[in-house]
């Protein structure tokens, strides 16, 4: 059996399990995840629709030529630009019950659905996919640490060029060029910010030249066979700007302190807490933010979300960033992230390269 | 007043009309034309609630300070990582009564609105967006022209260089660049088909390497400022496929034919029947397998759907593509699209590209 037919073979279990009588995934990640394929969200709708007994896949009949690996996997129901594809697609689903949807799907389909077929009730598809896919296979770990890697190695190749003088976006551009040459197959703008702008967490890069005497904060990621890379490092350029080492220094503090609280069965949110603790401690907990991390996978943000909120045990191979920051307003913000994978002998993490405080 | 919000004023003009209570829309292309802003969809909620009395933008506070015009320009309501955005999401709609919602709203969303506040009632918003997002002004129809004619540049200087032994991709992969270097913020893979390929009316870019005698296809496009661009033309690589010359005469009459046929107070199905009649009549009416066109302005497919279902007539400052197409499966497929554009003198192309038959 293949790894997507199991994949689909476990979803039916928790079906029965959890008395659903049908799931219906948009092309999405979810999508990706039961079916291997990386079919792009379109105005005309697609939909897996999972029942004990069935995979329909529903999809515009002229590009059924297209993909024949999915067309031969599945049942296909293909409709013509003439028909009702969101009328067709509830007539796909059973008398009564509960319908779980992906939670990619799009309003405008959901409310069709549930307009069409007032009596069924209707739910999240995440109490299923998500116990399946925050698990992740020694494949996907494999995957996840290349594309990791490959990340790294793209940054570490831009350290070696000079960087003051250039604008944020201008190293951005770069970096996603070396990015690229890793073997990426996508890869977005990710934060490149210099200067107080590392003080916003999800900075918007712009036009300030990097200068001398700059915090340097870089956020990168990519995508790689569907999964995704995700690291931070915040440097200090020429020099270190004024308080700078002591903050860097209570960061790597509270990293290390998530990373080591981090086991199979301890509460996500305890992870958060013996981070955000260090912080605390050291009199900048109003400074950091946000959440110490996310789960990561096919999605760039999923679950298991490491965060005071979420006090559901973590599980041997969730993979989860590690990201505690301190923001300081109008002076520098400091963050530094890795992926780290709970394994049966422990955590560890995907980066290789070193945390420890760098001028470049 | 600016123009987003003279927008959401006529919003909740169309909102006392329908007796709509409140209007929530996610980063979205709904979202972008009534703020202005590109921001990108994320796990972390944001949403734009329009009531008559208020414009409020839920969204992470860790985030404001990256998007100060819009800060300054809505009511915020900031959420940290340790409250529920779906339930302080929900704590801003009406007490009674109807709500709309973007229609790109996720599932995940819309689902635990709807459980937090199973009183209300809900629709998409698309009675209320469409006829305005429909109806472009002139400065949409000029960055709208703008960008097709950016990516008529694109495809021009590619056809200055040989094709015959490049891949499907490489050709994409040049095409991108070439897009990008005229200027587009940013640009999909588009549609590099090459000989029997061309026969699959979505095909997905390949290993197949153009030939001498092929039929090549491009369908590309681009986002300038937030508006789409997208044309298809389809060439003749160094000598005419047996065949190919009749059937390209067929679908250029058929494209005139539908563009003839365009008029405001036209049904959008007349339009489409006044191309597919030419198809028919040639006897490859079963090879024409999708609708004529869609219309396109900051989604690439938006209303109005040039399609046998619509038969709501077609309005001044409507843009829309004019797309017939016919596929010979094995052998070649054949498609010319240009953007209309309904104005008050009638319909003109923002094509300015020959259409006629070419060998390359």
């Amino acid at each position: 059996m293949c790894v997507y037919e199991n994949r689909r073979a476990l979803l039916q279990r928790g079906m029965q399990r959890e008395e659903i009588a049908a799931v219906v995934v948009p092309p999405s990640s979810d999508f990706l995840y039961l079916t291997g394929s990386p079919r792009p969200e379109a105005q005309r709708p697609a939909a897996l629709v999972m029942t004990q007994e069935r995979a329909v896949l529903l999809m515009p009949a002229f590009e059924c030529g297209s993909e024949p690996a999915l067309a031969a996997s599945l049942e296909l129901c293909p409709y013509s630009d003439e028909q009702d594809a969101a009328s067709l697609l509830a007539g796909l689903l059973p008398a009564r019950g509960c319908v779980a949807v992906g939670r990619q799907m799009r309003a405008s389909l959901l409310l069709s659905l549930q307009a069409h077929r007032a009596a069924l009730r209707w739910q999240s598809a995440d109490s299923l996919l998500v116990p399946l896919r925050s698990r992740k296979s020694a494949e996907e770990i494999r995957i996840l640490e290349t594309a990791q890697h490959m990340a790294e190695r793209a940054l570490t190749r831009l350290l070696e060029e000079p960087l003051i003088g250039r604008t944020e976006k201008e190293i951005a551009a770069r970096l996603r060029q070396l990015r690229l040459d890793e073997g990426f197959d996508a890869v977005g703008n990710g934060i490149v910010a210099s200067g107080p702008n590392t003080a916003l967490p999800h900075h918007v890069n712009g036009d300030r030249a990097v200068c001398r005497g700059d915090a340097l904060m870089f956020d990168i990621g990519g995508t790689y066979r569907g999964y995704r890379a995700d690291f931070t490092r915040t440097f200090a350029v020429g020099r270190l700007p004024d308080g700078f080492e002591d903050v860097y220094s209570v960061v790597l503090q509270a990293h290390l302190a998530g990373r080591d609280a981090a086991a199979a069965g301890v509460p996500a949110s305890d992870v958060d807490q013996a981070a955000r603790r260090v912080i605390s401690q050291a009199g900048y907990g109003p400074f950091f933010t946000h959440r110490l991390g996310h789960g990561i996978g096919l999605d760039i943000h999923e679950a298991p979300f490491i965060a005071a909120a979420n006090t559901a045990p973590l599980e041997t191979g969730n993979v989860f960033s590690c990201e505690p920051g301190i923001y300081l307003p109008g002076r520098f913000g400091i963050r530094i992230e890795d992926l780290l994978v709970l394994q049966d002998d422990g955590v560890h993490s995907l980066n290789t390269l070193s945390k420890q405080l760098q001028i470049v």
